[in-house]
């Protein structure tokens, strides 16, 4: 889509160790070549830029000062690391991004050396790379740790942990805190203000001065009654930023985008002789590409696009997209009823949230990457006789396990949960796939645990979260488009524990949960085709199941499948339970369970995710040709049709 | 085991409405009364008394200053609400705290209006508060919402990420920060220290110049000039505390246990203008009970006790606890392997660990109130070649679930959970209960998980854990005392994914998992002397199966049932879906799960809950039985034997 950029100065790096030999004056045209290539690689295949092009100069520091891969550089989420690939003999594939087969969009161990913690959910990295500084100094190792995490990634309780722990790291690990005032949405909440007041009470400092300060502050070569007194003003309660209270050394703020600044500091830094130091860097988001500065998001993730223009390719016109079915319909809900609010951990756009926010913007609310304080805030809004919506993707629901059972369910708390990106979710890999929820949600008492079969099964079962009082609710549902099914003009409210039936046949009963039901159909197409008459069922409901109905479907077709995007112990393994308890089982009984793999998908297109997982048309119909030829030789036995 | 203190006035106190009726003068008294009640009590049931005892006099001023129950208060843990029991109507039942039947052991919802929320694990007060003051907000209703908070709690990331989103709650969010310097096991981490310095910098104010600042500070009624300054001042990067840099106006430090501060400083909170406004209490765990405050946790948590000497009932004389034979068998695995740390989130002493602390001070790791951090910090000191093993009750490892799958198991790093507190735990009830572990961890691809039969093959299974380098493993294990077998002189490393046959039967099989193999050796008994000979097998791991086990076991007998003590998902799902994948459910197979039921059990003793669970010998015999009966009208098949 774009004709490569020249780039003479980065053809001669392919490890750090090449772009340790340049000179620093070389550095800046080394740095505007892997931005140029940052954005031509990212214009062929889509995915996050805005994050990357913040960081180039950082980038080309943190390897230009520090020892990788010796020394633990640590990226936050991951999604910034293009440029970091670019740098670590990985440049040769950075077209393959998000691909299948090709680099991930994240840092991942598997790719390279030089990713020594894979990431994708966001503020572990501090966590990690003081992993990385203890193991050294228990094994009395050289190396240190660099953890670079965004504003955003801070306002994560997990983050505050890690801080909480982290002086026993001294000197070997360094944070650096990546200012852009921007993660995915705008930021909220007391932290951000602090930082956006942190930078505006400094000035940048000036070369001179900056390496003078840095260098007394860090260094042992202080007089030692200036270091007392300096420990003494630490030691005030009053008297250092949020970090210093915390027991960090504080440095910054320091442009970002300033190579003649940034190298003497983290120079300064990497040879103090105290810590552990955060560094405070102020970056802009999409900087040096026109077009990302220019938009709202900064390119946070995109499409292919257009070099020159930035124009992003038209996403592939038609039904509307799951995420905004949900939004749509939670907008109708909170017209009628004044009690409806919403929860997003961050999300606002991808969750479908925007226009609910436009529209009730008391009722709205952003709690920044706090999944945890969200879900329980959720339960108190909930005590107090609100009807809230947490809107959390499955793999980030993951975050709030604990509030869930503790807080929610335990409680019988009527808190809506809106699971967004279940199953499968393509270029976006194994870190954010929502293969768990069904499992970890329907295993708990006072749950009921829906899946969404299509755009409009979504639409009644927003609408009947939003009328189920009487305990915890949650809808789960996929990524990208619905199948095309018009949208209800009324939605339903639909029976708690029924499902129903879709297709009536005689021999095969699929029993499917969620949108792998046109699957389902298309499967039993082809059954028909061979004289295997299918019934096919939309169960709906993981928890509580249609005990009435499963036992029908079991108990008058000689096959039966369940089929799930979720894997073992959710839906699949229910149905065998109730099977088994009810002694189903003891006279004979074809039933399989279709699953996910127990393996962790790599991303790819999803319908060879799909393929892979054995969750496709074909894959159901094998798997019933397989149950009805066990007790015969290769041969189908006579159907009873 | 004590006789009734007199308690006069606290006799005339049913309901806070009543306190609200007294002088202020006759507060102290009401506190001192409250206080020996407290202990009184406590010495009947056993239970935390320390945590009460520190908050005698907040909890007294808190329900005087404030409109309990239309202002909400959330007490964080909830095990400090013994004394707010007492004053909320539920005196007549205060000797039945933890029994069955009687009050739980923390704030419960079902159990008074006066509990808006109920809680047990920590830190999630604040959300919970934040909740009820903006769902009042929202319905533009009168009401405040008061959190109460200890300082281990705050070191938790849930706390920060709620403190970073109260700021929308105004002045309807009080937080007391009830700073007792310790919760379970003396502080770590930075925050504490940083209280620490913040109490040790400031005098505690004085009673006239307290009011004055606290009016001052928090009312409209100051001049306008006054007020931009202020305004200005905390919008200094560096002028505030460091909760005030998190948007709260902070009051503080004041002497908890003094009422004529407490009240003043309570009621001006109370009436500000403005907020969220923070209260820096400072108390002393175990205060005004002498026995207490001289021991080192200052009675935490107690057995019964003798109110004159403080002396507390002996534990009855058995087998070890599990704790500690885990805690005995990972100090000789640290003797022989220096990469074998270990990490605890605040439970040194619950987990077994002290004595690990005492050996191997550098590779011990107590990351205070913080599973997520500690889970993930374990993940980059195994990738950086240590050994971690991370003891985390079943209940918090919840806390840590998405980074157990995403930094853990996904990465496929060698991980060693430690999980104690595995299935029902008495006294503690539901909300402590290790229910659901094998559920949440055995639908993760690369996890191995282990369960011990009794405390040899715990010390089997810790040595198998030190061990597995390939990935992450983990181990459960009960609450309480072993079953009093020996212990092993030299441990063995289990082949992973490999069971064993206890006993060797013929008719019917029980599939074992964990502690309740000794009822399922019970259970074999009783069948075998009516006639049906039963094999048991302790299957050890739930993931991976012992498919050649498990096959030849269903294959064999005429019944199996499985039995473990967890909920639905688990060891039976993963057996029923290896015999539905195996197609040996087609010809028909009496195969029957036995696992915890579909509700949150209430405190009770140990053989009590059992009985309920459906968990015990009687019952596995009943399943057994019934599943025999199934082809037949109420008689048992003849067995084949």
């Amino acid at each position: 889509m774009s004709d490569l950029p020249e780039t003479p100065l980065l053809d001669s790096v392919h490890f750090p160790s090449d772009l340790r030999k340049l000179e620093p004056q070389q550095l800046r045209q080394l740095a505007d070549e892997l931005r140029a290539e940052t954005v031509s690689a990212v214009s062929v295949t889509g995915g996050h830029l805005g994050a990357g092009l913040g960081v180039v100069e950082l980038t080309v520091a943190l390897h230009y000062v520090f020892d990788t891969p010796d020394d633990r550089l640590v990226w936050d989420v991951g999604h910034q690391a293009y440029p970091h690939k670019i740098l670590t003999g990985r440049r040769d594939r950075i077209r393959t991004l998000r691909q299948g087969g090709g680099l991930s969009g994240f840092t991942k161990r598997t790719e390279s050396e030089y990713d020594p913690f894979g990431a994708a959910h966001s503020s572990t990295s501090i966590s990690a790379a003081l992993g990385f500084a203890i193991a050294n100094k228990i094994a009395d190792k050289p190396g240190k740790a660099i953890a670079v995490i965004g504003d955003g990634a801070m306002s994560a309780g997990m983050a505050y942990e890690a801080m909480n722990n982290a002086r026993d790291a001294g000197n070997r690990l360094v944070v650096i805190l990546n200012d852009n005032d921007m993660s995915i949405a705008p930021p909220v909440g007391g932290l951000s203000a602090y930082l956006a007041r942190l930078i505006s009470s400094q000035e940048y400092m000036g070369f001179r001065s900056l390496a003078k300060k840095v260098t007394k502050k860090l260094s042992r070569r202080m007089h030692d009654a200036a270091e007392k007194a300096e420990e003494f003003a630490r030691g005030m309660a009053t008297g250092g930023t949020l970090f210093e209270e915390l027991g960090f050394y504080y440095v910054g703020p320091i442009d970002g985008h300033n190579l003649d600044h940034l190298i003497p500091v983290l120079e300064n830094v990497r040879d103090a002789d105290k810590g552990p130091i955060l560094v405070h860097v102020v970056t802009k988001k999409g900087k040096g590409y026109a077009p990302a500065e220019a938009s709202a998001d900064k390119y946070h993730g995109v499409q292919k696009f257009d070099v020159i223009s930035g124009k992003q390719a038209a996403s592939p016109a038609g039904p509307p997209q799951y995420q905004n079915v949900f939004g749509a319909q939670l907008v109708k809900e909170a017209e009628r009823d004044p009690t409806i609010c919403a929860i997003t951990a961050a999300m606002p756009s991808g969750t479908g949230l925007s226009k609910f926010a436009e529209k009730f913007p008391d009722r709205f609310f952003d709690v920044g990457i706090a999944e945890q304080h969200g879900v329980t805030f959720a339960a108190g809004l909930a005590a107090q006789g609100m009807r809230p919506f947490a809107a959390i993707y499955s793999t980030f629901l993951q975050r709030a396990y604990d509030q869930v059972v503790h807080d929610v369910a335990l409680q019988n708390l009527p808190v809506r949960f809106a699971i967004d990106r279940a199953g499968l979710v393509g270029a976006d890999g194994a870190t954010h796939a929502g293969s768990f929820d069904v499992t970890y949600l329907a295993t708990l008492p006072n749950m009921v645990v829906m899946a969404a079969a299509d755009e409009a099964e979504l639409v009644h079962m927003v609408h009947t979260c939003a009328l189920h009082d009487s305990g915890p609710i949650a809808v789960r549902y996929p990524r990208g488009n619905g199948v095309g099914v018009p949208l209800p003009e009324t939605p339903e409210r639909l029976e708690i524990g029924k499902g129903r039936i879709v297709r009536q046949g005689k021999t095969v009963a699929i029993l499917s949960l969620g949108t792998r039901l046109e699957e389902a159909l298309k499967a039993a197409d082809r059954l028909d085709a061979q004289g295997l008459s299918a019934t096919v069922a939309d169960l709906r409901f993981a928890k509580p199941l249609d005990e009435a109905l499963i036992r029908r479907l079991l108990t008058t077709h000689e096959v039966a499948v369940t089929v799930e995007e979720a894997s073992i112990g959710g839906l699949g393994a229910h149905v065998l339970t109730l099977a088994s308890d009810a002694g189903l089982i003891d006279a004979g009984l074809k039933l399989r369970t279709m699953r996910l793999p127990d393996i962790y998908q790599d991303q790819d297109k999803p319908e060879l995710q799909y393929k892979q997982a054995g969750l496709d048309a074909d894959a159901i119909v094998d798997t019933v040709l397989k149950a009805l030829r066990k007790n015969s030789v290769g041969v189908v036995e006579s159907a009873r049709a």
